[in-house]
């Protein structure tokens, strides 16, 4: 199901094959973040046909909205959605810990008020596996606790015990064949927690583990210690998932210490605030330099966006805030981000990746994008 | 330069064809609003590809910003916003004595303040002659003054006045070949008024005449009187354009009238509010009922949107604030729209306009789209 195909010589990057029912996800792999059933500003197949063959959804948000017995009718979250890729769902963990209200973790589950209309739900691991079971999700997340990044030694342990017993709850809970189950290994910022968390989580043999509670407002120097004390820990032979992260420097970063799988906002909520990826650094659209531009964003970019419209153009649809300018600036970050998938794995292929990720550690990203 | 193809036999009603020096026009034509040169959330190539070969651009809008010099450094607005097809503008009058402060009429121009910054400005017909042949418009609209449906006689006969000297200065302004121009007839709502503008207009020989001052508050009965007077008196070979108006029943019946090209932003912005236009008449995506509709917003429509996705999803998506239902929405309400001058353009060929007329005003649009 997961099968290696190139592992690199010298750091822990490696390139490999996540089978799913649906299809074949290739490794490293950057999911765009579709929340509620769409990737903010674009369509379903502007998203696959620039490459991403993963899509995030998000159990929290679907079940609030339009909630699941309406997903249900379509068989599927992919055919409600339209979408010809694969979907990995998050269990909502996260999200009940940070938006919502009042999460109340007991035994069996968490409660939590809608931060949308203030109604109270239970969500326990067996229920959340069930609502991705309807959802029909290729890659599933076991409900977690998320302690939030002020949480003491005592705190984190407590929840991370609970979110041990969740992942062994959620494996039993799975009925249907074929989609996948993540476990989620936590720990905070506890080195010797990661750690427990990552072994413990490999004797359940899932079909993948991911990585949680991390780029939550840490610097970046623990951010990685504690990413090293996860990764290292947990099974080669399975993938790895890092849950929210992050800039292209610490995608590069993460895959050397064996992480395949990503997930970030980044891309497309700084497309939607002006905030522009290209090839010689970031710009802010809003800069004046950018007033009369006649040229593309980024020279080079082979995105609809700098394909088609100049700097200027664009940044004139963003400053008199037209919807267009976001889609445009959505695709450009998008695409940048699947190009520097295409690099990494390329850079595994050929030996090279402890180049691009000296390059990156040295401060001029601008050689390698 | 107007060639008309064919003639109702029964109404005012005509199919032609007006070249401009990027392509020709078929009348009856709706133009979708693309104020400051972006049809809200759609760009240009969908536009395009949905049939529609002329977009509206704003003078007013597009001289606060970006501004017009820099629109010079692409050569004409049409670069500048890589639509394919032919571009009208209007002179910005009606955005002066709507949206802009303080519009004071003397003699030669009108002084107003910017609703952006507050900025004073100076249009006189001759600059907004210059302007329009700067952003190389394929229709160039005169600067006119919108008296405002509350004008009494005494103001509506002097700004038409006004209208008309600039009228004849604009003429006398045009520099470069190729782009046309269009002159306003105006008179409020009052009939001598209406038909004295369109007389007076006439003797110009212009390229083309607009209607203007319409649907901004008045009764449809008055709308159509005024209309009557105004199409009625200006030349028959030339085409008539309608601005800012309307619902389909309202475009099938000045259509009747003779008039030959039409703009609004009724399926933009309904779209953006959630109205639907469909073949069984119009409906809020916010009811209920679409809450688990698997079916398209409207069967048998051939728009991306209902050729893709589900009201179920479309309702969604808008409920939760998704930039991508707009697009779905303005795609759909736009291609009904399209659909619509189709086949007013079919039922003059087939010599059957009047019996979709009759229909119309029998009060059941739905036998008709």
């Amino acid at each position: 199901m997961f099968k290696i195909i190139k592992k690199d010589e010298c750091t822990g990057a490696r390139i490999a094959e996540l089978s799913t029912k649906n299809g074949i996800i290739e490794t490293p792999v950057f999911m765009p973040v579709g929340t509620i059933g769409t990737v903010k500003s674009l369509s379903p197949f502007e998203i696959y046909d620039d490459g991403f063959k993963v899509m995030l959804g998000n159990t929290y948000h679907l079940f609030l909205r339009p909630g699941i017995d309406i997903i249900k009718k379509f068989g599927s979250l992919r055919n409600f959605t339209r979408y010809k890729g694969m979907i990995l769902t998050d269990s909502g963990g996260f999200q009940i810990f940070s938006l919502a209200k009042f999460a109340k973790v007991k035994d069996d589950g968490v409660s939590f008020m809608s931060h949308i209309d203030g109604e109270t739900h239970f969500f326990t691991p067996e229920r959340v596996v069930e609502i991705q079971e309807a959802l029909d999700s290729d890659i599933m997340m076991q409900l977690d606790v998320f302690s939030g990044p002020e949480a003491s030694r005592d705190k984190a342990e407590k929840d991370l015990d609970i979110t041990i017993k969740w992942a062994e709850r959620s494996m039993s809970a799975k009925k249907k064949d074929g989609n996948l189950l993540f476990l989620i290994s936590q720990g905070n910022f506890f080195e010797d927690l990661r750690e427990k968390s990552a072994r413990i989580m490999s004797g359940f043999d899932a079909d993948g583990y991911a990585i949680g509670g991390l780029a939550v407002g840490e610097t970046k120097e623990i951010m990685f210690k504690m990413l090293a004390s996860s990764a290292s820990n947990l099974p080669e032979n399975k993938p790895r998932y890092l849950m929210g992260v992050g800039t292209p420097e610490d995608i590069i970063n993460a895959v050397s210490l064996g992480v395949d799988m990503f997930d970030c906002v980044m891309p497309t909520r700084n497309a939607r605030n002006g905030f522009v990826f290209t090839s010689s650094g970031a710009l802010n659209i809003k800069n004046s330099k950018y007033k009369s531009e006649t040229g593309p964003l980024d020279v080079g970019c082979g995105c609809f966006c700098c394909k088609n419209f100049s700097a200027a153009y664009v940044r004139h649809i963003f400053m008199t805030k037209e919807i267009f300018s976001q889609r445009l600036l959505t695709l450009h970050n998008l695409h940048f981000y699947q190009n520097l998938i295409v690099k990494i794995r390329q850079a595994i292929k050929e030996n090279s990746f402890l180049n691009m990720l000296n390059k990156i550690n040295m401060q001029k990203p601008s050689s390698l994008f």
